[in-house]
């Protein structure tokens, strides 16, 4: 067999991604001009501290329980009352009838996505999943590590809400899945509830006539962080019943490093029972013993928490106010933290190396299904935004 | 395609185990005759706190630190002071000469093995991961998941050696690598030094007859739990260039729950840049973004340290005293804390349901990969050791 090593994982491991890349250059200019001079809006790092409840439940958790209580193994799906305390946090702002049982805990959203394919997906039988441009690159990965192929369906290019006539020429009969991001990563954009009806009607007419269940898989990790009163993102297990919810609280309560998540499989979902067994035994092929268990007993007392993320709406507002008055085309973000953006000449990765003439960083879209835009993270503080806008201005100015 | 799941998964995930199965007998019994009439001998949690270090430490972190530093994203390898501690505690140890590059964190021990096969195995190539009996049963779900398929090289029954006769018709030219254990789950047998010599020479003689290397995997979260001061755990990584060590802070500091641990692939390894971009690419691919973070920082600062392990040597000594004196066949385990022993009939499966009469709970040993054995772990409270003797030497004497 010669002397091999799994080549796909080797060009996964080498292969530096281009948020990295940026990262990098960026600590470079950080290292010549000083940080205050580089405005680097690469990252989707949260920015806010957690809530102030969260340090105050360590503390009390270290204090008040036994070691091997606090860190020993929980059971592979979750703590009981971690399980229990997110069900009722969800009822209570939904009005739907979670149990713990529905709830698989998993280290963060990436694991969410990878276990939840893991138990749909047979590898070799040519499955696909659906998912709307523009989408977060490592949904590729985890959907091909899986054993299926990432189909996109191009999304309006004014509004990025899902196009109905592309998306339906993208379901095939071998359609497993249909992967949503709303709030979405790269665009901010929510999906609206007409939006969530039609796709939903879509579904079961196609699976219908296909004779098997295609599922819903929702990214949420972004629920939380929506900034205009009108903005509903609707609970989307009440508009499909074969909804799988893959969550995270890195955004929710800003501790994405800690990975802390979960999948819910709602007992209304086809084969719940299957798909619940399929997700426990995907965690355990691929290594997943059981969640944190410190943080897990955080999560307990702290499922409905959420950071004060007004300072996100702040740099929201102030931005595309001023981007569009530059004559930017945004796209208006309802939520996450993001804001996309045309590419002020047709190649986006050009676009990116001038804004850099203005120590402006951007991540160019390509490698998010969407050639041609740019996203810009604004989890950073208003300080550097306010500080930034002469150089985006100049930057337009340039291309006039 | 029909309405198909992941059956394989599906199947692992409905897959009692026996471990589990007899922790909810446990359950029952502890409801109807009260906690301390019960032997529960079947669980493998650490019974020993943490070492004080690790409170004192997570509460400075938690008083000194940011939130979002401490809960923040690391680097997909692991936080390079995190890194840096762990190569700078094995090289004092062992004179090594390891770097922070050397090391991937990972969400504990099953991680570690997972990624680690991720990275070698290439699915449908018909490769083999050889190991000893006894073993651990999640190596055979770790293995098959990476597309390779576990071959078991019997140990000698005697001593749980490997038995190198046995051991030279299992290498084949489909072996990609041999996983050794050690201390070992479930016998709590080291290897000795010259076994791991023998192993080098065999391993470096077949991968220059096949012409290509064979790879060491060492799982070691037991290191640290060795009771003898003449016992010594070589460090395999001395005596095997294209060695990859597999480890997790599990069971030194016991804290099992809190998933950290790291994969190790030295300079010396054959391929060692390769491996570790597919180490990383593999990690991708499973959807570990990063081992947790606050964890990571503590380790930073407590790599060295070990809970006070001096109640499992005694545990053991007063066991495996007492149950050789009653007459049952024990293999003296050097470290871990499992006692491995025959049962007093053929069907060990038999035989632990005859313990139950005596409220001793024990695991059979069959998964492990040898049949007519059984698994005692006696991390539990050394009270509850000397009240079970009685029943041991009952059971003894009913098969007399």
């Amino acid at each position: 067999m010669g002397n091999t090593i799994n080549t796909q994982h080797e060009q996964l491991g080498k292969v530096r991604s281009t948020i990295r890349e940026i990262f990098e250059y960026g600590n470079k200019r950080r290292m010549e001009i000083g940080a205050e001079n580089v405005f680097d809006f690469s990252l989707g790092n949260p920015s806010v501290p957690a809530p102030e409840m969260v340090k105050k439940t360590y503390m009390e958790l270290l204090q008040t329980e036994s070691d091997i209580e606090l860190h020993g193994y929980t059971s592979a799906q979750g703590a009981l009352p971690t399980r229990k305390a997110i069900a009722e946090n969800l009822n209570s702002r939904y009005g739907t009838a979670f149990h713990a049982d529905n709830f698989y805990m998993t280290c963060g959203a990436a694991a969410s996505l990878r276990v939840t394919l893991g138990a749909l997906i047979t590898p070799g039988a040519g499955e696909e999943v659906v998912t709307f441009t523009p989408y977060f690159p490592e949904y590729k990965v985890f959907v091909e590590s899986s054993g299926a192929k990432l189909v996109e369906s191009i999304s309006d290019p004014e509004t990025f809400q899902i196009d109905f006539t592309d998306l339906s020429s993208r379901i095939t009969p071998q359609t497993k899945a249909v992967l949503i991001n709303s709030p979405n990563n790269p665009s901010g954009v929510v999906i609206r509830e007409e939006g969530i009806r039609q796709l939903a009607e879509l579904l079961q007419e196609r699976s219908a006539i296909y004779g098997h269940t295609i599922y819903i898989m929702t990214d949420e990790p972004y629920r939380e962080l929506v900034y205009d009163a009108e903005t509903v993102v609707p609970f989307v297990t009440k508009y499909y019943d074969s909804t799988i919810v893959c969550y995270s609280f890195s955004k929710s309560l800003s501790m994405p490093g800690e990975r802390i998540g979960y999948i819910l499989v709602p007992d209304a979902c086809d084969r719940a029972a299957d798909i619940y067994a399929a997700v426990c035994g995907a965690g355990r092929a691929l290594g997943y013993v059981c969640a944190p268990s410190m943080v897990q007993k955080l999560i307990a007392r702290c499922a409905g928490e959420v950071s004060d993320v007004q300072v996100y709406k702040k740099n929201r507002d102030i931005l595309y106010g001023a981007l569009t008055e530059y004559g930017y085309k945004c796209v208006y973000p309802d939520g996450a933290f993001y804001l996309f953006f045309k590419a002020l000449e047709e190649d986006a990765g050009a676009f990116c190396n001038k804004a850099r003439d203005y120590e402006l960083l951007l991540v160019p879209a390509d490698s998010f299904g969407t050639p041609g835009y740019v996203r810009l993270a604004y989890c950073v503080s208003t300080e550097q935004i306010e500080k930034s806008l002469p150089a985006f201005k100049a930057l337009a100015d340039s291309y006039k």
